[in-house]
């Protein structure tokens, strides 16, 4: 702890894009200390210049490996790529995917390219918080083009992915039902709709079937039709298509007031999950420290969990007016 | 509505192991109407006979099909066996997977056998008091063996499967990698290992890596070693091993210590997901109504993510305060 240097003082690091800065800030978002709260309060106000791109996807539809060539493209046309993964089955995620994480060493010796993943463990709602303030990190520090990339299993998960101002859906030739089964309410967020594998000779089956799906929706007032674009990342084919759809989306909000409404719902979801994580951070608190009683009771069945989770609310709402 | 029969009519004959009016409960018990609360409470104090069995695994690991063949042979001994399915991907879900549903037909057409699919989509913890509360109707309904399915991806999808007296993680050859890497977490919380899809020749394998896992990790002072049993439903090989497993645990925790301790962890665990729901409700009321422009100005950068999360739960408090 000699060493510690104050997140306050990292901050004009971070702003001049020192990686070595911006990977300790984050690492300290990730770990929530108070200490960093007002430095990451002070980073949001300067943030909001990256187009944020949300990547997701069901587990075993090629994202990551998407991802990887769609970065090495943006690069290619100039931009500053950062990625922020959150997906335990990430190739860079630190796992076990050798293999790919070699593949992925290539941008990870280029300057323009940050890379980083995040635990998808821990409190409800901590991942969001933690990745949007990563987001916002590597925003300030000049990345033009930020993309998250969660698994698209789990509501928390899909809301991050909505919470950029592109959202893309990635469908892959060959899962079992099971996973496809899982897709079901992911497609309805998407901008633009990636089809992976598209090498594949069952690849056209399932752009068919997306686009008679998606045919069948009705779309909100949204003048935006997402497009279905087929990729390869084995041949390379689609990649450029997908980062030209990208862009026909960010310059069809751009001057519109879809931007701005775009802008208030992912305030609207930053500021609930927040509000959410500090309630929640102050009930597990207390419950660990005063409802050893409650639990006892409870599993006597003396007493049901209304009745029960009621009065250590009550009691949390009377301690909090004692000591405010 | 001119029909509706309110739910302290229907708690009789649910007793009484009606279907129908189980199936009625349960119903309420997911949409969460304030009707049915007072039922669910007065339930959950009658409740807590049944031996309840938590079964999970990552998609694809063939829980579903093992949860059928475990269901069949412990009707052979004679229990009445009722399944809490919280998993979009399984066959009973109402979901795409026609081989399989009509597979489990058989069980269905038996009356000792109860099999009830729930979304696993909805609000944070939501899920989870509603699988909980599905327990306990079919639980003082008679049913003395109930087995909760959750597909293990989700931390709350993991916590359902460890709320219950036997927790069985499903662990299945030939997954990817991608897949397998989701498990990361999730064989710790098991009792009994069960490994599927035993009759392919890879499963071999995959019973020694999982030996060899479970070797490395130290257990915590319980005294039980989690077995790992190789099962096929294909073959039918292993089930009864699985079913035996199984009731030695169930018997390893009857004397002991160990089940009232693991009551109440069940119990703390359930009063916490129960406070949370009746905060984040409330949050969440409060928030639709009351942030518009706290979201607004979070938008335009004026305000950061915890001061207005801050301002709104104050606002929430206040509100408390002045309406109690």
């Amino acid at each position: 702890m000699t060493n510690f240097v104050p997140s306050a003082q990292l901050l004009p690091r971070v702003l001049a894009g020192d990686i070595a800065a911006i990977a300790r800030l984050i690492s300290r978002a990730e770990a929530d200390t108070p200490e960093v709260r007002t430095v990451l309060c002070d980073i949001y106000r300067r943030a909001g210049r990256a187009h944020v791109i949300g990547i997701t996807g069901v587990p075993g539809s090629g994202k990551s490996t998407l991802v990887g060539k769609l970065t090495s493209c943006l690069r290619r046309h100039g931009r500053r790529v950062a990625v922020v993964a959150i997906d335990p089955s990430s190739p860079y995620s630190g796992g076990a995917i050798l293999g790919d994480r070699v593949r992925m060493t290539e941008l990870t010796l280029d300057p323009g390219v940050y890379i980083r993943s995040m635990a998808s463990r821990g409190a409800t709602g901590g991942m969001a918080r933690a990745a949007l303030e990563a987001v916002d990190i590597l925003d300030v520090a000049g990345f033009d083009t930020v993309i998250i990339e969660t698994v698209g299993v789990g509501q928390d998960e899909v809301e991050i992915a909505k919470a950029s101002h592109t959202t893309i859906v990635v469908s892959a030739p060959g899962l079992g039902d099971e996973i496809q089964a899982l897709k079901a309410g992911l497609l309805e967020v998407a901008d633009v709709h990636a089809v992976s594998k598209c090498d594949r000779s069952d690849a056209n089956r399932t752009v068919t079937d997306l686009k008679q799906m998606l045919a069948l929706g009705v779309r909100a007032a949204d003048a935006w039709i997402a497009p279905v674009v087929a990729t390869s990342a084995y041949s390379g084919d689609g990649i450029d298509a997908l980062a030209s759809a990208i862009d026909a989306h960010r310059r069809a909000l751009a001057p519109s007031e879809a931007l701005a409404a775009r802008r208030e719902r992912i305030a609207g979801f930053r500021l609930l999950k927040t509000a959410e994580n500090l309630l929640l951070e102050e009930l597990r608190g207390w419950t660990a420290r005063h409802a050893a009683g409650l639990s006892a009771s409870l599993a006597a069945r003396e007493t049901d969990p209304y009745t029960g989770a009621q009065q250590l609310i009550d009691r949390l709402t009377e301690s909090r007016g004692t000591s405010p």
